[in-house]
């Protein structure tokens, strides 16, 4: 079945998302209704890098960097190369080779659902990886995989031309299809946030804030002033 | 059974129990008999941090972070903020706002066995974060925990009022009942160490120091030249 | 049948083998056919550091260092002490009064199927170690290992007087039989790396560099325009 | 964004499709392209159960069974629930009380990226689930999920209306757009298979039923009569 | 620290606790709100076992089965030997002879958080152990650990004479001091079960059964006959 | 470097090694130094299988079974199939059309560091195999690897014509060179074991028929009659 490679896909424009690399990770997947974080095991292998650009998706075998040599022509400015194996698997398919490519075609990182090697060379160069493992492992080039076909990396499903989020927090898929809402509400948010710091920084705590105190009186909150307190059963 | 809250407990002097930070977890869980010590997978999110404070106690739901709301105002000059979900769960409890919040009181750090998030801005605000992942999974408000009743927290036991210890190495806890003997007791193995130091620095080495080698002749250790001698079962 | 101390092996030549810590483990590797690699889990306790080396081989009890005392005055400069516990064990063996013994005798660093402490005063002194975890946890002195007799650390064969390279990227065992081919086979690949790398960056692709194109249609390799194409089977 | 509920959705003929457990996962894997198996962790309860059904989707919080309730009187027979949690958890969603109800109603079995409880109850009433893991922790019913909407559970994607394959061997997901594929390919994978098991009784190897042998020494299989013969350089 | 010893405490009589293991873990987990319960990792090495016990309790040395020795001879009729390593280890402490030992002194079961072997001879004398691995890996006889000191085992806090109760399901901690609470209140969950379990076979669901209806539309579920209804926006 | 088959080497005489499958990998492990065992994840796919044979040894490309096509002609009576991936891979290399074709000529069963699929028919036909994981993925057949060249399996070295003690405490490998050894350091510890038994079954404890008692107290065993003795500080 594999074997497929789609070379375009309708990209969002660079500068309209360039805000959602900016207010990062947290703060878009919250706006998105806490949907499309990838898990917790995609670590970025240098810390302080967050970008925002339009997946490309690529297929892999189990230790064959085949189509990562297919797709390198078709990335453009601003995208992001998004890998999964068809099967789990943590070799190094990506290395400084392959950085040195894609950063001249202007790409924004790589998110891969495997390992990554030459990751001090990828760091100086300032090239952003987010992978699972990073590991040496060289790999082969004997099998087909595809590009540019929806698929599921590190639990998200990512299509082509879906907006990727990532920084030292993780790696957050944004659908095309709710980019505006995830621009928008990523700004209410931030705006509400900035709000809310005031307040906090004013020494407000968020029980007021967020107004719980009678919510968590109802659900049956009960203060004692010490541990004898407790002990004795009686709350205050 | 969860909704319960102590506001207060027996806290130590922090100027007392300040010598265990700069000893560190490693000294200092030699000095308690080798116990103590959190699982190796609570991790600092950025390295360098070393603090000593008093416990505060947290549960929390699974993807639930309410009672961090709550402990917030309760929190003092020289606490640690200690935080375990009622079932395994690496959601992203602890961010910026509650750092800051935190930071303000005069906490000392967090220790949760679940997730964090925001750990850039928490590394520049300078505010240490020990904890099983870095995952930005929100969380919602809607059901309780207890606040400074004990609990486990990876894989040891936590009572408000005991002193938390973290650097890079890890995360110790110290019962209240033993922080005199761990103050003692570590303040006589710097005191060792310092004095073993000056032996290895001489050229000394452990067997010596330590002097280990006849209860390990006694032990069967045997000496080959090389691998032909041991080959041939020439001890030497 | 533990208790066995091999004191010397035949050693590489320092000044042949240094050219492999600046080759980097990952090309090394490949020159190697992809073969020796340790698993992912061994990690860097600080990073940057580059090393190559002559492989002391040290098994351990479960949470018991009696051997690396052993070990400590075998080494010579250009060493890299490689431990293997006994049976899977994470405890703190390896701390900074070893690093400090063994950076006087020039050893290079550790490579520890373990865990690993002391690790800000072993980044402050430069001596690297690659450990699988980083945990305080004291170890005692009671039972013996072996000392220079082959053993499996992270899943590959060590002998002593292996050669032993370590970056970033993870450890590489590099069989004493093979160091030469190591040294040429790294060679080449680096001068064959230079060349491609000019090609790549004149914006030449891995299709043409490796000349994978008509091989790839071969093996069935369809291109589409976008999406709609695809779905309609209108390969270009 | 959560809190939707889709009643119904187009199922697939289950008469049709029962030859696909009969089949198995592993055949209608090998047929689909191997394409569409659930992660490895995706273990049977109790050995044995082999199951083809319509996937009814409910996707859920941590630590939270509400949208089992919601879904248990939407199913039908020949149906299978298929639960991921929004963030990993492994609490018990599941026991013995919804396997009685969904049994009732005809439903096939439970796929749940997640925890099972009540285990020996419902391998005595021979209702088979597959799980990430057995555990006894309890849930609560705070907060909203969805029912038949897409979900990725387990590393796969499913859709309302997709036919699951489960057996002792995985989970597999056959979409809806590909059951007659996965009908016709399984059918000549088996009648194929039938034939080649007839040659391997007979005594024939692999390497003769599948023609590899000129492939292999095209590619550089070389024979060496013994490690001697090897070591000489003897291939023959 | 180690080496304390302490022959007896208070233990729970026999018959009175005889209930909790035939309600088995979940519901008695349940009756005590949802907690007490050990990690997921803790399995039977054989199914169908169901036990409740006085809980023994012993700390071992990594790799070190001294301690087992030690407590062999202060078991009784009913105890159940709760055995946790001072650091995480996965040897195989516990095999046939301790088995047999333990049975021949009345003793219910073992739950270790480490490694156990001879799983077929102890499966063949029906004696129960949760573990977290099987492993045949042996251990040493040299360092002390400590005999019915609190502890905690798989994330759970254990005192001696606490309750164990084990099943397919997991392992729980009852603490003594909520023995009866847990006797009352798994009364109640069972008798409440039974009622609700015959609403369940005539047909009813949950939704009806637990009055949720009403406050799931108050949270904002919303019912959308399909797909299509769905997209366009027509909930029903 | 791959690619190399080596058709034959010297095996052990299979009524010779009968013994070690009969007494058991724990004991055989016991009686070669507590040496040799693979990792603990090596589990049986299922229970009751003891087997001892020959050791056949195989590498495989990850994802990729050309290899064990080769095999299968070259084994013999008596053999085991022991298959190693050169980098982590858990893929189902190993089915039920090997399994018939080994078994066919009289192997005794297959390890593999990696996946095997068709489990329920693997059992039907009593054919045994330790894996990692029960995984359908299927493989591909494009890359080579090694026959009978020395390997690294799950943790331990094995050579060709080392044998395979295997059962459901795991996989020990007996090197050829130890199995005059093992055959009569097992012996005596299964006749050892008996007379300890017989002293067990009479009621005896390990502190007694092993002569700790001394040795303990001498370590610093203190009893105490209970927790009050124990808090007021006197040992009986």
């Amino acid at each position: 079945m594999s074997g497929i490679v789609v070379r375009t896909f309708e990209r969002a424009d660079l500068d309209e998302i360039a805000p959602l690399a900016e207010r990062g990770v947290a703060t878009v997947h919250e706006a998105l209704g806490r949907t499309g974080l990838m898990a917790s095991f995609m670590r970025p292998i240098w810390p302080g890098a967050s970008i925002a650009g339009n997946a490309v998706t690529v297929t892999v075998a189990p230790g064959d960097n085949t189509m990562l040599h297919v797709v390198v022509e078709l990335c453009r400015d601003g995208d992001v190369v998004v890998v999964a194996p068809t099967s789990p698997c943590e070799d190094g398919y990506f290395g400084d080779l392959f950085g040195g490519a894609l950063k001249a075609r202007g790409v924004r990182g790589t998110v891969i659902e495997a390992g990554c090697r030459d990751v001090r060379t990828l760091h100086e160069m300032r090239y952003p990886v987010w992978s699972k493992a990073v590991f040496a492992q060289g790999t082969v080039k004997e099998t087909l995989g595809d590009v540019n076909v929806p698929l599921v990396c590190a639990g998200r499903r990512v299509e082509p031309g879906d907006v990727i989020v990532a920084d030292d927090d993780g790696v957050l898929v944004v659908p095309r299809a709710r980019i505006d809402e995830a621009l928008s509400a990523s700004l209410a948010r931030v705006n509400k946030e900035a709000a809310n710091r005031a307040r906090f920084a004013a020494g407000e705590v968020g029980l007021d804030v967020y107004g719980m105190r009678d919510k968590l009186a109802a659900k049956g909150l009960r203060y004692y002033d010490d541990a004898r307190a407790y002990a004795e059963g009686r709350s205050s």
